[in-house]
């Protein structure tokens, strides 16, 4: 029995009622029950999406739709923007690359968010460009980056707009059709609180064209098939899905829904604040810059003369929270808070007090209880 | 509430306790407690496999591991050798084509089983062959291939011999050591009696030295990241994985281990015999030939002025039981009862039963009762 309370960028945690969900009575994937089931969850994933478009379900991490996303408009030799500003637009990137294709890099420092400027100037440098990526919420560095002023710019050009949002929708603003999304990626086990195993893909009619140019590079991926599938009656996935997760993903939106998308966002951008207030006040710094940092993880610098070991297993030994450490460079040097999905001040002031303690315990001069008050000040009613 | 009983060849019923297994709390995927999960269930894979090899569990459907088998080992140019005596064998031809490698095809007529020796004669004429795949149980015609047979003959060529076991690991003789199987992939949902969602792989030296000589045609379905993954610490998977599902998986492998793989192929070798009984006594005909038929799956010919929809409509409505219909050109010609995973004659009477009063109600001239006999009399004590 696992008790500790999961304060990473994900998977987060399943509310019970989407956990029970899973347990219904496996049935055939080629009925019409279940289609109705991919009809209806589709429909609400587009909803969440805010797209016109219709959403495909695929059984795999977000890894696999991001592979997806490439696979079905990329042939060796084309040429892709990647925008890098952290561990998942480098994914794009080598995704980009082990297809054959022509990875453009735009490098962003791990901290910062990109400047659209800088797309918009090798937009106008190089017309060959077939597709931008972009990540919108780098899990990696905590950084948000500005998918809808992306998007305005991106009207003015043909290249695909591609956008990952595993770590920011039904946590932060995500517009699909408002931001001119051409291709957009999310994974189950995020903001929309899901278990993991489960991503979803949805595609502009611009994409489509480009797929329908072009022979897939994965047979498992390959979109038309999921196309095909959805309108075959009844709907259908090209294979065996998982159906459990399913379940438990149409579950886990019928909360979103219930609570509202914009609601459900207020709350993310709460977390968030709160979040960032405590570890200020408890004097820790901040990873990215502020101005840039994510609605859904934040990212904080660990202070000198402690590890990553002793900090995070403090937390998780003595106070039951599981926070993540960094990724690649960042590893060692800095541990990141997810407040994504299910997340209230209870387990926020959970969260924080536990920090306190660690850091007390390992020998830093920290007031007790100055973090804690910090959560609380965003939650209460006059300051709402 | 979906009370149907499901004897369709995946996904197949899943016991109480495994699907209670899926509602314990979702855990970080890079921590001790879930490496100590991957070791535990990945070595018990391994023993059901029946290979002293490590296995490797893939979040998707069993064509991912399917496409992992192959875009691990070609590239553009490679010849393999398709065993295609059904749907599956045909999807791995598939699969070798969208990669730009070279299929070469042994077409088995649908319904019946490869000889051995027409492998043998491609494999002499060419020694470009660099790998053979075989689908050990054809789920789409009810046919069981002789993996053991043709292991014994791909002993003296150099080709990876490379079987899908998809619908028989769990119910019918898999011995990759034993058979010198060079990659076996698998699907949690069929013979298992595992949630859909999971696949697993697993590779012999000779099968390791060809991946390490190529980069993978997949991203997602790299092998070489499964495996740093595997030797991690604590041990982690590539990507998220579907944690709930590899807790049902975990403990629908616990189930298998304590009935006894042995005892388990029995029970399946008896609900085989059971069901082949029953269908000859209802004056219905098998459609592959008897003696390759298969372990976990009978594929019967629809009887002449009754269609598919009628039959199968008609046992799903009124008697709550799924069977399925046939695939590709078979659509409509015949339908199949899976008798996989948690099977026992009890499945087998209420089906036997159902399709006895479905045919009567059809205008069949059947003795009631004939079916159901048959069923029984291969579960009698003295006949076992």
């Amino acid at each position: 029995m696992n008790e500790t309370l999961l304060m990473i960028p994900g998977p987060t945690r399943v509310a019970p009622r989407v956990l029970k969900a899973m347990s219904e009575n496996i049935v055939n994937h080629r009925s019409a029950i279940f289609g109705k089931l991919l009809t209806d969850i589709t429909q609400i994933m587009s909803e969440v999406f805010k797209t016109n478009n219709k959403s495909y379900l695929i059984t795999g991490s977000g890894t696999a739709a991001m592979e997806a996303a490439m696979v079905n408009i990329i042939q060796p030799g084309d040429k892709i923007l990647n925008v890098v500003s952290g561990k998942f637009g480098e994914r794009f990137m080598q995704i980009v690359d082990s297809f054959g294709a022509e990875s453009k890099v735009l490098d962003v420092e791990w901290g910062e968010a990109v400047n659209p400027d800088d797309i918009k100037q090798i937009l106008d440098e190089d017309e060959n460009i077939k597709a931008v990526t972009v990540v919108h919420n780098e899990t990696s560095t905590g950084v948000s980056n500005p998918i809808k002023e992306i998007g305005k710019l991106m009207q003015n050009y043909d290249a695909l707009y591609v956008v990952d949002t595993v770590s920011s929708l039904g946590g932060d603003e995500v517009d699909v059709d408002g931001f001119g999304i051409d291709i957009c990626v999310t994974g189950s086990q995020k903001c929309l609180a899901a278990p993991p195993g489960m991503a979803a893909i949805t595609l502009s009619d611009d994409a489509w064209k480009i797929v329908d140019q072009n022979d897939s590079l994965s047979y498992y991926l390959d979109l038309k098939k999921y196309r095909k599938g959805g309108k075959a009656e009844p709907p259908e996935t090209p294979y065996t899905p998982a159906i459990p997760l399913i379940y438990a993903m149409h579950e886990a939106l019928n909360v979103i829904i219930e609570e509202g998308l914009n609601q459900r966002i207020k709350r993310h951008q709460l977390a968030a604040k709160a979040t960032r207030n405590a570890i200020k006040a408890l004097n820790l710094e901040l990873f990215p810059r502020e101005e840039v940092s994510s609605t859904t993880v934040t990212a904080i610098n660990i202070p000198e003369g402690v590890t990553d070991a002793e900090l995070r297993g403090t937390m998780r030994n003595k106070y039951h929270v599981e926070l993540a450490g960094g990724q690649d460079h960042l590893k060692g040097n800095v541990f990141r808070i997810g407040h994504m999905g299910n997340i209230t001040h209870r387990e926020l002031i959970t969260t924080i007090s536990g920090l306190e303690m660690t850091l007390r315990e390992l020998g830093f001069e920290i007031e007790m209880g100055e973090g804690v008050a910090s959560v609380a000040d965003v939650y209460l009613p006059q300051n709402l």
